[in-house]
Protein backbone atom coordinates (compact mmCIF):
# COMPACT_ATOMS: atom_id res chain seq x y z
CA UNK A 1 0.00 0.00 0.00
CA UNK A 2 1.20 3.50 -0.69
CA UNK A 3 -0.71 5.25 2.10
CA UNK A 4 1.15 6.73 4.57
CA UNK A 5 0.52 7.01 8.00
CA UNK A 6 0.18 11.26 8.89
CA UNK A 7 -0.52 12.51 12.37
CA UNK A 8 -2.38 11.90 15.07
CA UNK A 9 -5.24 13.91 14.89
CA UNK A 10 -8.07 12.47 17.43
CA UNK A 11 -7.21 9.53 19.98
CA UNK A 12 -10.42 7.52 21.38
CA UNK A 13 -10.58 5.21 23.75
CA UNK A 14 -9.74 2.39 21.43
CA UNK A 15 -9.05 3.92 18.05
CA UNK A 16 -6.69 6.40 16.85
CA UNK A 17 -7.07 8.69 13.78
CA UNK A 18 -4.25 9.55 11.43
CA UNK A 19 -4.11 11.60 9.06
CA UNK A 20 -3.29 10.82 4.93
CA UNK A 21 -1.97 12.77 2.33
CA UNK A 22 -5.51 13.49 0.83
CA UNK A 23 -7.27 15.62 3.54
CA UNK A 24 -10.37 13.89 2.63
CA UNK A 25 -8.98 10.33 4.15
CA UNK A 26 -7.74 9.28 7.58
CA UNK A 27 -6.41 6.00 8.56
CA UNK A 28 -7.85 4.79 11.91
CA UNK A 29 -5.95 2.58 14.06
CA UNK A 30 -7.83 -0.14 16.35
CA UNK A 31 -5.95 -0.33 19.38
CA UNK A 32 -5.51 -3.04 21.71
CA UNK A 33 -7.32 -1.38 24.88
CA UNK A 34 -10.29 -2.11 26.00
CA UNK A 35 -12.28 -0.11 28.78
CA UNK A 36 -15.34 -0.64 30.62
CA UNK A 37 -17.69 1.36 32.92
CA UNK A 38 -17.42 4.32 31.47
CA UNK A 39 -13.57 4.01 31.96
CA UNK A 40 -13.52 3.01 35.37
CA UNK A 41 -11.86 -0.47 34.33
CA UNK A 42 -8.67 -0.68 31.89
CA UNK A 43 -7.20 -3.34 30.04
CA UNK A 44 -4.71 -4.31 26.97
CA UNK A 45 -6.48 -7.06 24.65
CA UNK A 46 -3.00 -8.72 22.45
CA UNK A 47 -4.81 -8.90 19.07
CA UNK A 48 -8.01 -6.85 19.59
CA UNK A 49 -7.21 -4.18 17.48
CA UNK A 50 -6.45 -6.99 14.72
CA UNK A 51 -9.47 -8.77 14.88
CA UNK A 52 -12.18 -5.75 15.64
CA UNK A 53 -10.27 -3.71 12.18
CA UNK A 54 -11.47 -7.32 10.31
CA UNK A 55 -14.76 -7.71 11.42
CA UNK A 56 -15.32 -4.22 11.40
CA UNK A 57 -14.40 -4.25 7.75
CA UNK A 58 -16.21 -6.84 7.07
CA UNK A 59 -19.69 -4.88 8.19
CA UNK A 60 -19.02 -2.37 6.65
CA UNK A 61 -18.42 -3.81 3.18
CA UNK A 62 -21.84 -5.72 3.56
CA UNK A 63 -23.91 -2.26 4.85
CA UNK A 64 -22.14 -0.60 1.50
CA UNK A 65 -23.35 -3.65 -0.23
CA UNK A 66 -26.87 -2.79 0.67
CA UNK A 67 -26.72 0.28 -0.17
CA UNK A 68 -25.41 1.85 3.23
CA UNK A 69 -23.07 4.89 3.11
CA UNK A 70 -20.02 4.39 5.81
CA UNK A 71 -16.09 5.78 6.02
CA UNK A 72 -14.67 2.27 5.35
CA UNK A 73 -12.39 2.55 2.09
CA UNK A 74 -9.56 -0.55 2.91
CA UNK A 75 -8.31 -2.35 5.26
CA UNK A 76 -4.45 -1.37 4.70
CA UNK A 77 -3.43 -4.04 7.09
CA UNK A 78 -5.24 -5.51 9.76
CA UNK A 79 -5.55 -2.69 12.81
CA UNK A 80 -5.47 0.18 9.86
CA UNK A 81 -8.66 1.19 8.09
CA UNK A 82 -8.17 3.88 5.40
CA UNK A 83 -11.50 5.62 5.62
CA UNK A 84 -13.34 8.79 4.38
CA UNK A 85 -13.09 11.97 7.02
CA UNK A 86 -16.16 12.72 8.56
CA UNK A 87 -17.35 15.43 11.03
CA UNK A 88 -18.80 13.07 13.93
CA UNK A 89 -22.25 13.42 15.72
CA UNK A 90 -21.41 13.21 19.42
CA UNK A 91 -24.38 10.54 19.48
CA UNK A 92 -24.20 6.80 19.95
CA UNK A 93 -27.18 5.47 18.58
CA UNK A 94 -28.30 1.97 20.39
CA UNK A 95 -30.43 -0.33 18.58
CA UNK A 96 -31.70 -3.07 20.47
CA UNK A 97 -33.44 -6.16 19.28
CA UNK A 98 -33.29 -8.15 22.68
CA UNK A 99 -33.38 -7.08 26.36
CA UNK A 100 -30.36 -7.03 28.04
CA UNK A 101 -27.71 -4.53 29.94
CA UNK A 102 -28.14 -1.06 30.96
CA UNK A 103 -31.83 -1.24 29.81
CA UNK A 104 -32.74 -4.34 31.82
CA UNK A 105 -31.23 -2.17 35.17
CA UNK A 106 -33.37 0.64 33.98
CA UNK A 107 -36.37 -0.21 33.12
CA UNK A 108 -39.02 -3.76 33.96
CA UNK A 109 -38.33 -5.86 30.84
CA UNK A 110 -38.02 -9.63 30.82
CA UNK A 111 -34.49 -10.60 30.23
CA UNK A 112 -34.11 -11.58 26.66
CA UNK A 113 -37.78 -10.04 25.66
CA UNK A 114 -37.49 -9.80 21.93
CA UNK A 115 -38.54 -5.97 20.57
CA UNK A 116 -40.10 -6.18 16.85
CA UNK A 117 -39.83 -3.11 16.47
CA UNK A 118 -36.42 -2.64 17.75
CA UNK A 119 -36.18 0.33 20.56
CA UNK A 120 -33.78 2.66 19.15
CA UNK A 121 -31.88 5.09 21.85
CA UNK A 122 -29.68 8.21 22.26
CA UNK A 123 -26.89 8.51 24.18
CA UNK A 124 -24.91 12.00 24.07
CA UNK A 125 -21.46 11.35 23.54
CA UNK A 126 -19.90 13.81 26.26
CA UNK A 127 -17.35 12.18 28.88
CA UNK A 128 -17.66 15.10 31.18
CA UNK A 129 -21.18 14.73 31.13
CA UNK A 130 -20.82 10.90 31.49
CA UNK A 131 -22.89 10.26 28.04
CA UNK A 132 -26.33 10.95 29.48
CA UNK A 133 -28.95 9.24 27.06
CA UNK A 134 -31.05 12.01 25.51
CA UNK A 135 -34.16 12.54 23.31
CA UNK A 136 -34.59 14.00 19.41
CA UNK A 137 -35.83 17.66 21.21
CA UNK A 138 -32.54 17.49 23.75
CA UNK A 139 -30.27 16.56 20.51
CA UNK A 140 -31.42 19.47 18.63
CA UNK A 141 -31.00 21.93 21.06
CA UNK A 142 -27.93 21.25 21.69
CA UNK A 143 -27.35 22.04 18.13
CA UNK A 144 -25.01 19.36 16.48
CA UNK A 145 -27.82 17.59 14.25
CA UNK A 146 -31.37 18.69 12.91
CA UNK A 147 -34.71 16.99 13.10
CA UNK A 148 -34.49 15.86 9.91
CA UNK A 149 -31.26 14.43 10.14
CA UNK A 150 -32.14 13.02 13.16
CA UNK A 151 -35.07 11.24 11.09
CA UNK A 152 -32.55 9.94 8.19
CA UNK A 153 -30.12 8.36 10.85
CA UNK A 154 -33.07 6.68 12.03
CA UNK A 155 -33.83 5.10 8.93
CA UNK A 156 -30.20 4.27 8.17
CA UNK A 157 -30.00 2.97 11.92
CA UNK A 158 -33.22 0.44 10.85
CA UNK A 159 -31.45 -0.67 7.92
CA UNK A 160 -28.51 -1.27 9.52
CA UNK A 161 -30.23 -3.42 12.21
CA UNK A 162 -31.99 -5.61 9.12
CA UNK A 163 -29.03 -6.28 7.54
CA UNK A 164 -26.58 -7.22 9.93
CA UNK A 165 -29.25 -9.43 12.03
CA UNK A 166 -30.30 -11.31 8.72
CA UNK A 167 -26.36 -11.65 8.11
CA UNK A 168 -25.58 -12.86 11.89
CA UNK A 169 -28.22 -15.03 11.62
CA UNK A 170 -26.93 -17.02 8.90
CA UNK A 171 -23.57 -17.71 10.93
CA UNK A 172 -25.57 -18.73 14.07
CA UNK A 173 -25.12 -15.79 15.88
CA UNK A 174 -28.04 -13.30 17.54
CA UNK A 175 -27.99 -9.49 17.75
CA UNK A 176 -29.54 -8.80 20.65
CA UNK A 177 -27.93 -4.69 20.59
CA UNK A 178 -25.48 -2.53 18.89
CA UNK A 179 -24.16 1.04 19.04
CA UNK A 180 -22.94 3.02 16.30
CA UNK A 181 -22.03 6.51 15.33
CA UNK A 182 -22.38 8.40 12.30
CA UNK A 183 -20.59 11.36 11.08
CA UNK A 184 -20.78 14.57 8.01
CA UNK A 185 -18.63 13.64 4.98
CA UNK A 186 -17.51 17.00 3.06
CA UNK A 187 -20.67 17.52 1.25
CA UNK A 188 -22.36 17.07 4.29
CA UNK A 189 -24.21 13.27 3.85
CA UNK A 190 -25.03 11.69 6.78
CA UNK A 191 -22.42 8.59 7.14
CA UNK A 192 -21.94 5.62 9.15
CA UNK A 193 -18.36 6.36 10.91
CA UNK A 194 -16.82 4.07 13.91
CA UNK A 195 -16.85 0.82 14.18
CA UNK A 196 -19.29 -2.46 14.21
CA UNK A 197 -17.63 -4.96 16.38
CA UNK A 198 -17.61 -6.80 19.77
CA UNK A 199 -16.54 -4.03 21.55
CA UNK A 200 -19.82 -2.09 20.50
CA UNK A 201 -22.35 -4.73 19.43
CA UNK A 202 -23.95 -7.37 21.89
CA UNK A 203 -23.41 -11.00 20.26
CA UNK A 204 -24.45 -14.28 21.98
CA UNK A 205 -24.45 -17.27 20.11
CA UNK A 206 -27.74 -18.60 18.53
CA UNK A 207 -27.54 -22.06 20.16
CA UNK A 208 -26.12 -21.87 23.25
CA UNK A 209 -26.99 -17.98 23.94
CA UNK A 210 -23.07 -17.97 24.64
CA UNK A 211 -21.79 -14.01 25.38
CA UNK A 212 -19.50 -13.63 22.18
CA UNK A 213 -18.28 -9.68 22.75
CA UNK A 214 -17.14 -7.44 25.09
CA UNK A 215 -19.60 -8.10 28.11
CA UNK A 216 -17.37 -10.85 29.28
CA UNK A 217 -14.50 -8.50 30.02
CA UNK A 218 -17.04 -5.82 32.19
CA UNK A 219 -18.43 -8.94 33.71
CA UNK A 220 -14.53 -10.10 34.66
CA UNK A 221 -14.95 -13.50 32.71
CA UNK A 222 -12.38 -15.07 31.03
CA UNK A 223 -12.20 -16.06 27.00
CA UNK A 224 -12.51 -12.63 25.73
CA UNK A 225 -9.98 -12.73 23.27
CA UNK A 226 -11.49 -16.07 22.51
CA UNK A 227 -15.09 -14.59 22.28
CA UNK A 228 -14.04 -12.05 19.38
CA UNK A 229 -12.40 -14.54 17.16
CA UNK A 230 -15.01 -16.84 17.23
CA UNK A 231 -16.66 -13.88 15.74
CA UNK A 232 -14.32 -13.31 13.55
CA UNK A 233 -14.29 -17.11 12.21
CA UNK A 234 -17.98 -17.11 12.16
CA UNK A 235 -18.70 -13.75 9.77
CA UNK A 236 -15.35 -14.06 7.52
CA UNK A 237 -15.66 -16.03 4.58
CA UNK A 238 -12.45 -17.89 3.53
CA UNK A 239 -10.99 -15.34 0.97
CA UNK A 240 -10.64 -13.10 3.92
CA UNK A 241 -9.49 -15.09 6.36
CA UNK A 242 -6.33 -16.48 3.28
CA UNK A 243 -6.25 -12.79 2.81
CA UNK A 244 -5.01 -12.22 5.99
CA UNK A 245 -3.39 -15.68 6.94
CA UNK A 246 -6.03 -16.15 9.68
CA UNK A 247 -6.01 -19.97 10.42
CA UNK A 248 -9.52 -19.73 12.66
CA UNK B 1 -71.53 19.80 48.42
CA UNK B 2 -73.45 16.52 48.11
CA UNK B 3 -70.26 15.10 47.30
CA UNK B 4 -69.14 12.48 49.93
CA UNK B 5 -65.16 11.14 50.46
CA UNK B 6 -65.48 7.69 50.07
CA UNK B 7 -62.69 4.81 50.37
CA UNK B 8 -59.15 6.14 49.78
CA UNK B 9 -58.27 4.31 46.14
CA UNK B 10 -54.61 5.66 45.81
CA UNK B 11 -51.98 6.83 48.00
CA UNK B 12 -49.06 9.27 45.96
CA UNK B 13 -46.45 11.42 47.84
CA UNK B 14 -48.17 14.88 47.88
CA UNK B 15 -52.09 13.47 46.96
CA UNK B 16 -54.75 11.01 47.99
CA UNK B 17 -57.31 9.83 45.77
CA UNK B 18 -60.78 9.04 47.19
CA UNK B 19 -63.66 7.24 45.51
CA UNK B 20 -67.18 8.47 45.54
CA UNK B 21 -70.71 7.47 44.94
CA UNK B 22 -70.23 7.82 40.93
CA UNK B 23 -67.94 4.96 39.40
CA UNK B 24 -66.40 7.90 36.99
CA UNK B 25 -65.55 10.27 39.36
CA UNK B 26 -63.28 10.52 42.07
CA UNK B 27 -61.75 13.59 45.00
CA UNK B 28 -58.30 14.05 44.97
CA UNK B 29 -57.10 15.46 48.38
CA UNK B 30 -54.05 17.71 48.20
CA UNK B 31 -51.97 16.80 51.12
CA UNK B 32 -49.18 19.23 52.86
CA UNK B 33 -46.70 16.72 52.55
CA UNK B 34 -43.62 18.39 50.51
CA UNK B 35 -40.73 15.50 49.40
CA UNK B 36 -37.72 15.77 47.48
CA UNK B 37 -34.43 14.19 45.75
CA UNK B 38 -36.75 10.79 44.64
CA UNK B 39 -38.42 10.81 48.61
CA UNK B 40 -35.12 11.72 50.46
CA UNK B 41 -36.15 14.60 51.74
CA UNK B 42 -39.35 14.83 53.65
CA UNK B 43 -41.32 17.82 55.31
CA UNK B 44 -45.10 19.00 56.00
CA UNK B 45 -45.91 22.69 54.81
CA UNK B 46 -48.99 24.02 56.34
CA UNK B 47 -51.68 24.94 54.02
CA UNK B 48 -49.24 23.93 51.05
CA UNK B 49 -52.55 21.21 50.07
CA UNK B 50 -55.25 24.11 50.01
CA UNK B 51 -53.05 26.74 47.85
CA UNK B 52 -51.90 23.97 45.21
CA UNK B 53 -55.47 22.53 44.83
CA UNK B 54 -56.99 26.27 44.25
CA UNK B 55 -53.36 26.82 41.72
CA UNK B 56 -53.96 23.53 40.12
CA UNK B 57 -58.27 24.65 39.76
CA UNK B 58 -57.13 27.84 38.09
CA UNK B 59 -54.54 25.99 35.66
CA UNK B 60 -57.26 23.28 34.68
CA UNK B 61 -59.99 26.03 34.10
CA UNK B 62 -57.87 27.72 32.17
CA UNK B 63 -56.99 25.03 30.00
CA UNK B 64 -60.70 23.29 29.71
CA UNK B 65 -61.85 27.26 28.08
CA UNK B 66 -58.64 26.59 25.74
CA UNK B 67 -59.91 23.34 24.59
CA UNK B 68 -57.58 20.94 26.69
CA UNK B 69 -59.34 17.85 28.16
CA UNK B 70 -58.57 17.72 32.00
CA UNK B 71 -60.27 15.72 34.71
CA UNK B 72 -60.56 18.92 37.15
CA UNK B 73 -64.37 19.08 37.69
CA UNK B 74 -65.48 20.85 40.71
CA UNK B 75 -62.97 22.48 43.80
CA UNK B 76 -65.21 21.01 46.19
CA UNK B 77 -63.35 23.02 49.25
CA UNK B 78 -59.41 23.96 49.00
CA UNK B 79 -57.62 20.47 49.20
CA UNK B 80 -60.55 18.16 47.79
CA UNK B 81 -61.09 18.20 43.81
CA UNK B 82 -63.91 16.58 42.56
CA UNK B 83 -62.25 14.85 39.42
CA UNK B 84 -62.92 12.36 36.27
CA UNK B 85 -61.53 9.04 37.07
CA UNK B 86 -58.28 8.07 34.63
CA UNK B 87 -56.36 5.45 34.56
CA UNK B 88 -53.22 7.36 34.73
CA UNK B 89 -50.42 6.57 32.17
CA UNK B 90 -46.97 6.41 33.78
CA UNK B 91 -45.08 8.80 32.30
CA UNK B 92 -43.91 12.29 33.73
CA UNK B 93 -44.14 14.49 30.89
CA UNK B 94 -41.55 17.88 31.19
CA UNK B 95 -41.81 20.50 29.13
CA UNK B 96 -38.68 23.30 29.01
CA UNK B 97 -38.37 26.55 27.88
CA UNK B 98 -35.50 27.66 29.82
CA UNK B 99 -32.74 25.67 30.86
CA UNK B 100 -32.83 24.54 34.91
CA UNK B 101 -32.14 22.01 37.12
CA UNK B 102 -31.19 18.36 36.14
CA UNK B 103 -31.02 19.62 32.61
CA UNK B 104 -27.95 21.86 33.30
CA UNK B 105 -26.60 18.77 35.62
CA UNK B 106 -26.88 16.44 32.54
CA UNK B 107 -26.03 18.70 29.40
CA UNK B 108 -24.21 21.44 28.35
CA UNK B 109 -27.03 24.40 28.08
CA UNK B 110 -26.32 27.61 29.48
CA UNK B 111 -28.03 28.46 32.68
CA UNK B 112 -31.07 30.37 31.63
CA UNK B 113 -30.65 29.49 27.77
CA UNK B 114 -34.40 29.62 26.42
CA UNK B 115 -35.96 26.56 24.34
CA UNK B 116 -37.74 27.12 21.09
CA UNK B 117 -39.17 25.13 20.30
CA UNK B 118 -39.23 23.94 23.86
CA UNK B 119 -38.14 20.39 24.20
CA UNK B 120 -40.41 18.03 25.76
CA UNK B 121 -38.94 14.90 27.74
CA UNK B 122 -40.31 11.87 29.41
CA UNK B 123 -39.68 10.05 32.90
CA UNK B 124 -40.92 6.71 33.64
CA UNK B 125 -43.00 7.17 36.83
CA UNK B 126 -41.15 4.10 38.88
CA UNK B 127 -40.41 4.84 42.36
CA UNK B 128 -38.61 0.77 41.85
CA UNK B 129 -36.68 2.08 39.21
CA UNK B 130 -35.99 5.87 40.28
CA UNK B 131 -38.20 7.39 37.68
CA UNK B 132 -35.47 6.88 34.68
CA UNK B 133 -36.10 8.96 31.52
CA UNK B 134 -36.80 7.29 28.57
CA UNK B 135 -37.91 8.05 24.66
CA UNK B 136 -41.04 6.77 22.43
CA UNK B 137 -39.38 3.43 21.73
CA UNK B 138 -38.94 2.74 25.26
CA UNK B 139 -42.18 3.65 26.38
CA UNK B 140 -44.11 1.97 23.78
CA UNK B 141 -42.18 -1.17 24.33
CA UNK B 142 -43.57 -1.09 28.21
CA UNK B 143 -46.60 -0.90 26.63
CA UNK B 144 -49.12 1.08 28.39
CA UNK B 145 -49.03 3.87 25.45
CA UNK B 146 -49.02 3.39 21.65
CA UNK B 147 -47.05 5.75 19.29
CA UNK B 148 -49.98 7.40 18.20
CA UNK B 149 -51.00 8.06 21.74
CA UNK B 150 -47.58 9.77 22.02
CA UNK B 151 -47.57 12.01 19.10
CA UNK B 152 -51.50 13.45 20.85
CA UNK B 153 -49.66 13.63 24.28
CA UNK B 154 -46.90 15.96 22.68
CA UNK B 155 -49.38 17.73 20.85
CA UNK B 156 -51.74 18.92 23.66
CA UNK B 157 -48.50 19.18 26.29
CA UNK B 158 -47.61 21.76 23.40
CA UNK B 159 -50.77 23.09 23.41
CA UNK B 160 -50.56 23.61 27.89
CA UNK B 161 -47.52 25.08 27.54
CA UNK B 162 -47.80 27.65 25.10
CA UNK B 163 -51.43 28.88 27.01
CA UNK B 164 -50.25 28.70 30.43
CA UNK B 165 -46.47 30.14 29.88
CA UNK B 166 -48.69 33.20 27.98
CA UNK B 167 -51.75 33.12 30.87
CA UNK B 168 -48.53 33.52 33.37
CA UNK B 169 -46.87 35.99 31.49
CA UNK B 170 -49.34 38.26 31.97
CA UNK B 171 -49.24 37.85 35.64
CA UNK B 172 -45.74 38.53 35.69
CA UNK B 173 -44.27 35.64 35.84
CA UNK B 174 -41.84 33.15 33.99
CA UNK B 175 -42.68 29.39 33.32
CA UNK B 176 -39.55 27.74 32.67
CA UNK B 177 -40.51 24.38 33.01
CA UNK B 178 -43.32 21.83 34.36
CA UNK B 179 -44.17 18.48 34.60
CA UNK B 180 -47.42 17.14 33.69
CA UNK B 181 -49.25 13.59 33.87
CA UNK B 182 -51.75 12.18 31.17
CA UNK B 183 -54.75 9.30 32.09
CA UNK B 184 -57.07 7.71 29.83
CA UNK B 185 -61.06 8.31 30.89
CA UNK B 186 -63.64 5.84 30.57
CA UNK B 187 -63.89 6.51 27.03
CA UNK B 188 -60.54 5.74 26.31
CA UNK B 189 -59.03 9.87 25.82
CA UNK B 190 -56.25 10.93 26.76
CA UNK B 191 -56.97 13.59 29.41
CA UNK B 192 -54.67 15.51 31.24
CA UNK B 193 -55.09 15.05 35.18
CA UNK B 194 -52.84 14.77 38.34
CA UNK B 195 -51.50 18.70 39.21
CA UNK B 196 -50.31 21.64 38.19
CA UNK B 197 -48.59 24.28 41.31
CA UNK B 198 -45.55 24.81 42.62
CA UNK B 199 -44.59 21.45 43.25
CA UNK B 200 -44.84 20.46 39.76
CA UNK B 201 -43.61 23.81 37.81
CA UNK B 202 -40.66 26.01 37.97
CA UNK B 203 -42.11 29.91 38.30
CA UNK B 204 -39.76 32.57 38.10
CA UNK B 205 -40.50 36.43 38.61
CA UNK B 206 -40.32 37.89 35.50
CA UNK B 207 -38.59 41.19 36.64
CA UNK B 208 -36.37 39.59 39.41
CA UNK B 209 -35.89 36.32 38.66
CA UNK B 210 -37.05 35.43 41.70
CA UNK B 211 -37.93 31.24 42.23
CA UNK B 212 -41.85 31.05 43.01
CA UNK B 213 -41.68 27.17 43.41
CA UNK B 214 -40.57 24.24 44.95
CA UNK B 215 -36.78 24.51 44.46
CA UNK B 216 -36.52 26.34 47.38
CA UNK B 217 -37.17 23.42 49.32
CA UNK B 218 -34.55 21.46 47.34
CA UNK B 219 -32.23 24.37 48.10
CA UNK B 220 -33.38 24.37 51.80
CA UNK B 221 -34.08 27.60 51.33
CA UNK B 222 -36.61 29.66 53.57
CA UNK B 223 -40.11 31.27 52.38
CA UNK B 224 -41.09 28.27 50.21
CA UNK B 225 -44.65 28.62 51.41
CA UNK B 226 -44.61 32.77 51.01
CA UNK B 227 -43.32 31.96 47.07
CA UNK B 228 -46.50 29.39 46.35
CA UNK B 229 -49.08 32.02 48.38
CA UNK B 230 -47.50 34.71 46.02
CA UNK B 231 -48.30 32.01 42.78
CA UNK B 232 -51.55 32.07 44.01
CA UNK B 233 -51.87 35.79 44.63
CA UNK B 234 -51.21 36.15 41.14
CA UNK B 235 -52.83 33.89 39.33
CA UNK B 236 -56.19 33.90 41.39
CA UNK B 237 -58.65 36.59 40.28
CA UNK B 238 -60.73 38.65 42.74
CA UNK B 239 -64.22 36.54 42.28
CA UNK B 240 -61.53 33.42 43.46
CA UNK B 241 -60.18 34.78 46.51
CA UNK B 242 -63.45 36.09 47.64
CA UNK B 243 -64.79 33.03 47.25
CA UNK B 244 -62.12 31.15 49.13
CA UNK B 245 -61.88 33.85 51.49
CA UNK B 246 -58.77 34.87 50.67
CA UNK B 247 -56.43 37.74 51.93
CA UNK B 248 -53.30 37.69 49.60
Amino acid sequence: MNTEVGNLIYRGKAKDVYETDDPERVIIKFRDNITAGDGAKKENLKKKGFYNSIISTKFFKILEEAGVKTQYIELIKPGYMLSRKLKMIPLEIITRNIAAGSLLRNFPFEEKQEFKPPIIQMDYKNDEYHDPTLNDDIAVALGFVTREELKIIREITLKINSVLKDFLKSKGILFPDFKIEFGHDSQGNIVLGDEISPDSCRFWDSETWDVLDKDLFRKGESGVMEAYITVASRVLDDEDKKKWNLDI
